[in-house]
């Protein structure tokens, strides 16, 4: 029987979480302590032993360069790595670049707690869409003005039944190296969590998360590496 | 008129390239010199302002993590990053993990010269494939037992020819980082090197080269940056 597994994991630090900004899609880099964040998560994932068919993360660097050492911390340099921007993290719309704290001294922990953690609470919106090149191949429309975990589900879900379930599917293992919110989307799909529980998944840095599935796509076994 | 760049280079110093080892496919890693040099390197390709629609690069790490060094310095980390074994390092055969002086010592300077500089010379094959996990992939014939310059040439050529050749003709600029024998076999194509002087080509570590193509892939312009 085919069965496959999928592992998912945040980046490392990147100096918008050190400095508690509200970040989203602003390509913020990792720091130091980021970098090596990737490398310990790499070294986890090479423990299991797994070889992966291909690994996905999303358009931003602080994604992309914890892809990078963690491909080679697990000596598969070699596979397809692709980058889509529907896995980038949720947009944060006006809040973008705020400090968290000073956002919360503003409108009180409960609001902040609700842009942050609910499901279908949009942010305040960007009154224009931040013109960022990289995107341009992919039509006007693909840049938001802020996004509710609910949009950033919506935009995730295509990728996971074109891009990585069939893969699952074929037998091929997975890694998925993306954003707290977008994992925490995934992770809803492939646990039903209801929507009004999501406020409770957190996902985060350093432990990758493993699961093993049958030939179905169902979850066989669930665990934290 | 749609015009478009192509820039080559080579990856950074390898361990082999250090101990004068010949390698081909064997995977071993930059030295912490190689990993300096891709830094220098994209900081050249980062100055002349090029933005890219997609990097080639072999299957090999010592061109993966320098492209992923390059990349990040020309902070253009979101573009498609494409692995391909046909970009891979001429196969030295037999000759993998001998020391360069050693088999001179034993052959002679000139076989030796023969061997790594003509064009149709094969060197002494392997007896048996070694296998590689990451080709099982691409069918049993992928990895062979040594390989001429021109053989190497040959395979390199559909990865031309179906991937590159159409992205520039489409406007994009690309980047290739690949291998000494790779980028003189694409050379030896481009600038339509005959078989006998292609023993003068040699491409440089550290030194990108830059081909300004028009709209019929005639080269207008080339140049080391």
């Amino acid at each position: 029987m085919m069965m496959a597994t999928l592992v998912i994991l945040r980046h490392g630090e990147s100096v918008a979480n050190r400095d508690n900004i509200f970040t989203g899609w602003s390509d913020v880099p990792l720091t130091a302590k980021g970098r090596q964040q990737a490398l310990a998560v790499g070294q986890l994932v090479a423990k299991t032993g797994l070889r992966f068919g291909a690994l996905h993360t999303s358009m931003l660097q602080r994604a992309i360069v914890t892809s990078n050492i963690v491909l080679e911390a697990i000596d598969q340099l070699a596979i397809p790595e692709y980058k889509s921007w529907r896995l980038n993290e949720r947009h944060y719309g006006a809040l973008r670049g705020k400090n968290k704290a000073a956002v919360q001294a503003e409108v009180g922990e409960r609001q902040v707690k609700i842009w942050r953690r609910s499901f279908e609470t949009v942010p305040p919106l960007l009154d224009h869409v931040v013109q960022d090149r990289r995107y341009d191949q992919f039509g006007p429309h693909t840049e938001p003005l802020g996004e509710s975990l609910e949009m950033a589900y919506d935009r995730l879900m295509p990728y996971w039944e074109d891009q990585i379930a069939p893969r699952l599917l074929d037998g091929h293992n997975q890694l998925v190296v993306a954003h707290g919110s977008t994992l925490r989307a995934l992770i809803k799909y492939l646990d039903r969590v209801p929507d009004a529980d999501i406020s409770q998944v957190e996902v985060a840095n350093g432990e990758p998360i493993r699961y093993d599935f049958d030939d179905r796509l169902r979850i066989k076994r669930k665990l934290i590496l």
